[in-house]
């Protein structure tokens, strides 16, 4: 079968080499199912190590939206809320699953994908001086994205500065890495996974966009935060029989550092299309430092290019210009970024 | 790394090696995400061949319980509830998945772990005939499974009575085919996958339990039914980036009829199994023709042999005897069946 | 108006005279909505004197079904689930109520409407027995009536013995008073409202059926059990503006003793028409001291009757006769009892 | 006891002084509960007529965050959501309860309260457009208020463009009247109760703020619209036993026009109350035609007149000055319109 150029997102392929051949070589061992086999266990290990968090509950679940709706849930209680950002992966692309849980999505306005510490204080205090915030849903929790859904990054600054505010107010601070291989191999990251592990009280390493088959890794800290996280999975329909497919994953991601260089070529990739737009007299729409591309293209231009390679379409800029987005990962073939070259400057 | 005998589950294991071969072979293929890739899309087709059901509706899920609250949950309305045997795997193991999502689990006693046309007949109209049914669940679904919880199967004629009781009440028949290769390779087995397209509403065809990694094939034959199942499953945190990876599975189990073999070797060892308690004097609890077994032991015999070999606890006999539960797969090695008789005539 | 013969239900008619009264009274008074203003300060107070709870939280609701499910949803975690009788209003009269509040009922059977210490204990005990518990509702609320759906009556010493599961096993015990003053009101009762306020987490004294237009006051007697019941309130549209409505009737009703007098007249009247019964040689189902009669009929003498006087059915009894419930309240006329005294010896 | 000099809102007083009269008057008539008594039937009626809608269904719920979820959650299918200005009702002072039934708020920039028909176009329009839109809540239903949350009115014109919108769109469009009596009695408004009726496909009458003790007067002009709204009421605990409590109160509105006619002297009252500020040098925030006024006042005057005068805290206009909001209603008293211009004059 031959592929096509595609760049529309970071999920075109399938698991990294290791991990089929780490399925291959346990496939007939016998284990204990719902994540309690031995694979399981040492992957947790493992993350456990790499978070620098000893205590940590480590969980594995199967997708972004499965597992920021079992996070959710279990920490809000039935009157309370999520703060976000109004472009936010839970605001806007997860046809409801946060509200299907019962819980409401309070938005803030995105700056480039992020949002302040200081934002998100005169939110909650313009709630709690609000004559009538027994009759609102009480912000109890923040979510972020590293990187965010436009591929920017939270410098250790202002996650730190994130971190005190919640601390202040008493907000859990919840982090959605489904990316964050990418955060963790691009240089302009400055925040770590023990950082992470450090200021957020819930988070989850990404594995599905990461080099996994699917599967991601939910770090607890603290592990009393969430007493009962397994039997929330399990009513979620989040609970997989053969845990061990998860459990395997995440072992050989977290084996030989696999999970901090596995986004490199990505990043180096990613930049190299930057590079040839640029080159060929393009306008990024953000200047996102990891795996993801927005560019501004002439519609004429989007349309032609469209013939020869995928892309998508992530919104209208104005009535002749679109911007679209372009995707690497770990599997992207630099020998495609060259191909690509190649096509646009026949547009340029 | 040494495998224990054990007969504790029906996913002990990886997945049935062709299945490994063809993730292998089909890697690094590109592929659009949320199962609308070619390997899906081949794997409806032969799914809808199995079944005679053209039209069909086919969507790939991950697991029993998400599968079970997905499909209840895009039929009911909020009002209504589903019914389903005291022992259903909804009633009892879904850790209240089908009440999380709104819907209450109506129960009626099982006879050996199913449930009657004319029982469902007489609830039905027991509720119709309520002065106070406008205060009531309303039943607006029947849930069954085949095999059943008990690992025993509804017979043709069974199931064309509970048919024709749902169409008389417009009820909506739901099939849960968790361990339907099971029933299919049972030579005592009577009702065909195309009895079921033709019989039930919407079923599933269990792949968990049945050589899959993971993965449930929901099968809608009048598509009608359900229109927005992708934006329910969605919601309901079910549907995976990577699709691929259930449709390669499904595509392969229903490649050269292999679904339709795969359990064969699970019943044949449960057979022999049985044949071995019945020859050491002990009782079935409940004679199921399936890959589970249900033999009820002497405690200290328990207690001995669960030394040497793994099993699950079913339920208290009496205050000297356990109901214990053996169950074989298609990966089920009958060596290992050998080792079981040595063990067990050891106590005899 | 000519007032039909009707022993139906015990909401027959509109609020005790006073209550009345005392609407007219204040109608004009202004006061802040929401339940905060000074006539449901006031029956707050008397509330807490009545049930010698100086520091109960009290909170007022519109109706039983709203009750429950506020109280429920309140104590739960997403996870757990409340016991309660296969009887029992919140198992099958509430239209799913406490399921779209995302719980299970976990039903246990019932004598004459009770369950007893030793069942619940015996169901907590299988379940942390069970494997399988963790895929399983957890029971973590026990939810009893008194009088019970039967109209019968938990003795102190069953409600102490109950109690000291509930501590044993950290099961939050919450008691259904719809009918409380009909308890309360009965020579064979000997559990005060005292003895439930220190025996139960939580309680609601009923209004709707024992002389409020509407109305049920939630008695929390450590309200630290439930910090945050306004906005839960809200959030389940149970907060009137002008709970002053609730308060002002909440408050006549506890003004000199009213509420533990107001179901005398009713048990004298349900026992007159028990006497009746039994006279004319009809057999009572159960045997409840309070204000409901369950009586078996003969189906003849039920079509008759009914033509003459209004009364529910409750539930088949053989293929000849049928359970028929008669109800008094606060409001019932013991002219009405002598009429249907003369009605009935007509087809004895 | 001595009412304060208050406009904090209108529902400060009990209900108009003949609801009382008829309260009295039909308090020991029997009647069946759960509104299928001879007075709420009345009232239907009436309703009915006043709208000229023959066959519409009418029922009565408590109050408007109760009518708002109930409606919502009977027209909504579980991953559908209803679009409504960011400070409408529902979007942000219900405490979350249309997350609590499983669906989302969309939220569209308030003008002055109002969304315009075009807003509502653009929004779908983009929706349908989304390549995501499959990953996203779909809209499916408008919420609009008259008055709208800030006293504003839509005109006929206005609400005809919407209707139109919403039939292109198959939207259902729901109708918020919790102050409608305040609209129908104003000069301004151009849109009659028949017009309402007949643009809406589903809208409540206000009663609690309207005169009545509580009450909301839900109207579907087409009763297939919803065809199980009784169970879904009781579901949502929103059924009251003695639904006569509403039924007369409603009947008492429709009767010789009073639901028309009750909001007269509110209009008066607040067209007062805006004279006084505007002669003062006052400044509206908005210039809202009907009972409810948004005054900006320096922070000085502001706190020197809350020692005399009760009325709500809106928002903060900038350091120096906050709105505040005086709102009138039926039991309005001229008299203390009089005060209250005596009392601002001293801080002029």
């Amino acid at each position: 079968m031959k592929s096509k150029l595609s760049f529309t997102s970071d999920y075109l392929e399938g698991a990294y080499p290791t991990i089929l051949k780490r399925l291959l070589e346990t496939n007939f061992v016998k284990s204990v199912g719902y994540g309690l086999d031995e694979f399981s266990e040492s992957a947790r290990k493992k993350i456990r190590e790499a978070c620098d968090c000893p205590k940590a509950a480590v969980y594995f679940l199967n997708g972004g939206t499965q597992t920021n709706a079992v996070v959710i849930d279990s920490i809000l209680k039935s009157y309370q809320g999520v703060v976000a950002t109004d472009i936010g992966h839970i605001s806007i692309h997860e046809a409801g699953a946060i509200e299907f849980g019962g819980h409401k999505v309070l938005n803030l306005p995105n700056n480039y994908g992020k949002i302040s510490a200081i934002e998100i204080k005169s939110y909650i205090e313009n709630f709690q001086q609000d004559d009538n915030h027994d009759h609102m849903v009480e912000p109890a929790m923040v979510y972020i994205s590293q990187p965010t859904e436009y591929g920017t990054l939270y410098s250790l600054k202002e996650l730190k500065a994130i971190n005190k505010v919640c601390r202040n107010y008493n907000l859990t601070l919840y982090l959605d890495g489904a990316r964050l291989a990418y955060a963790l191999a691009c240089p302009k990251n400055n925040v770590s996974l023990k950082d992470i592990a450090e200021l957020c009280d819930v988070f989850y390493i990404g594995g599905t966009k990461c080099g996994a088959f699917l599967g991601e890794a939910v770090v607890i800290p603290n592990p009393d935060l969430i007493p009962h996280f397994f039997k929330i999975m399990k009513q979620h329909g989040a609970l997989l029989a053969k845990g061990r497919l998860l459990g395997i994953q995440f072992d050989e991601l977290f084996t030989n550092d696999l999970y901090f260089k596995i986004g490199h070529s990505a990043i180096v990739a990613a930049n190299e299309l930057r590079n040839i737009f640029k080159d060929c007299g393009y306008k990024l729409a953000f200047d996102s430092p990891t795996n993801q591309i927005f560019v501004i293209l002439n519609n004429k231009v989007k349309e032609n290019l469209s013939a020869e390679v995928e892309f998508s379409f992530w919104e209208k800029f104005d009535d002749n210009h679109t911007i679209v987005r372009f995707a690497t990962s770990w599997a992207t073939n630099i020998d495609d970024v060259d191909k690509f070259d190649k096509i646009l400057r026949k547009f340029a």
